[in-house]
């Protein structure tokens, strides 16, 4: 895969494209990964990217040429089948789709990724009508550009390209994939501080290990994110737990009320 | 504001931390930004930080001491008026609370934050239990490590301190502030390629340029996040956009049943 990403604060990629599991795929040349500062394309000869809105309003905007000048100078990448990739063009900005697992799998397929970082300016409209395939947001939330949310989108696909995690990394349970947010994990030492480990996980039992497991993911799920369990079909145990804790809810709340 | 960031990566930060509004923060003495190894604090002859969980399974678990070690060991920040501030203790993990506009005009009020970001193992729950004030996730997608979403926090936050954001761009219109995504913006040339700018906006009629713009304004959330308009108590004239918007919507699907 060959990701492009058209900046301009590429040193704030630097260490993110070079460290752990990124770094790793770099270098086992899984993925390319490369930085276009887009105002070396800008037409003018101050050199600016940005220029005052139509229509009037505070904050700038970024202009249509340095942009689509960036996106079609690239190299076209071929596939490992020799056929030229047409590349995903994707915009970060609060206005896109909200960015999920989903999302990540569906990007993980393809072989060229172009993700275009605004700072603080608006987009001139054309960038989106004319150029763009995807526009995307990471979350609720304003920051100051895409750079972040664009390392937030490539290390969750670069992860998901074959080879990149070894198999003692792969076999974690990831919490998206189950529909399950992770049970409690402990590791030595079985008593730190004043506090243990719980006794079921020394047993040595591993069917009731399991089962404890399974039950405090559930009602860990219940707890902090019960929208993530609309999408599951739950087996008569689970259902059983759920009872149980609504019940225990509704307890906890009568007597609070009195 | 005090921020650090107990990571195995701290190589991960350098260009962040010094590039744009982050690097400008800092320099202002407005942030102080700094990172922890917390492998330093390993106790064991090895320098590891993690190990096998109790019960078995795949996956390491990142061992308790090392962070509690950390977090301890950290200068007690003094507020501006002399007294100990108790730093917010948050843990980067997709078990978290889902982090928010809401939640980084929270934590903007913080003296000291320290963020705690795991590498692909889990927490010893120890971790979450006894030392931990707030485990956040900044959305429904699986990254190799806390260090990004870590990132993604510390720049909604820091952007939000006073003297941060010149007024140029504090001005822009925030798409989740005022609870509508961005309208569209244009700038020069009001001709590019075969794309013409929205003559309205050239028009240099600011009532009705305003109104354009809130109208597009909505339009665009209707389509793409109506779960935003929920908390919005519409004008009567923004309600008549959202009924026509549907009734164009009814008009269309009737026509291709047909």
């Amino acid at each position: 895969m060959r990701i492009d990403v058209l900046t301009l604060f590429p040193e704030m990629f630097e260490g993110v494209f070079s460290s752990s599991i990124l770094g790793k795929a770099r270098d086992k040349e899984i993925v390319s990964l490369n930085t276009v500062n887009f105002r070396i394309y800008s037409t003018n000869k101050h050199n600016t990217v940005d220029d005052y809105p139509y229509g009037g309003g505070g904050g700038m905007v970024l202009k249509p040429e340095p942009i689509f000048g960036a996106v079609e100078d690239l190299p076209t990448y071929t596939t490992p089948e020799g056929a030229p990739a047409k590349p995903r063009v994707i915009l970060l900005c609060p206005q896109g789709e909200t960015f999920t697992q989903k999302k990540a799998e569906e990007l993980a397929g393809e072989q060229h990724l172009v993700f275009i970082c605004g700072h603080y300016e608006g987009y001139d409209e054309r960038i989106r009508q004319h150029l763009v395939t995807d526009e995307l947001s990471v979350g609720d939330y304003v920051l100051t550009g895409g750079e972040i949310p664009a390392m937030v989108i490539i290390d969750s696909v670069v992860r998901l390209l074959p080879g990149v995690l070894g198999n003692e990394m792969s076999a974690v349970t990831d919490s998206f994939s189950t529909g399950l947010l992770e049970y409690p994990h402990y590791t030595r030492p079985a008593k730190f501080r004043e506090w243990e480990v719980p006794e079921m996980l020394l047993s040595g039992h591993h069917e009731n290990v399991k089962k404890w497991r399974l039950k405090e993911s559930v009602i860990r799920t219940l707890e902090r994110r019960p929208d993530l369990l609309k999408d599951r079909v739950l087996s008569k145990e689970e259902k059983k737990w759920v009872d149980e804790w609504q019940k225990m809810r509704q307890e906890e709340s009568t007597v609070q009320e009195k």
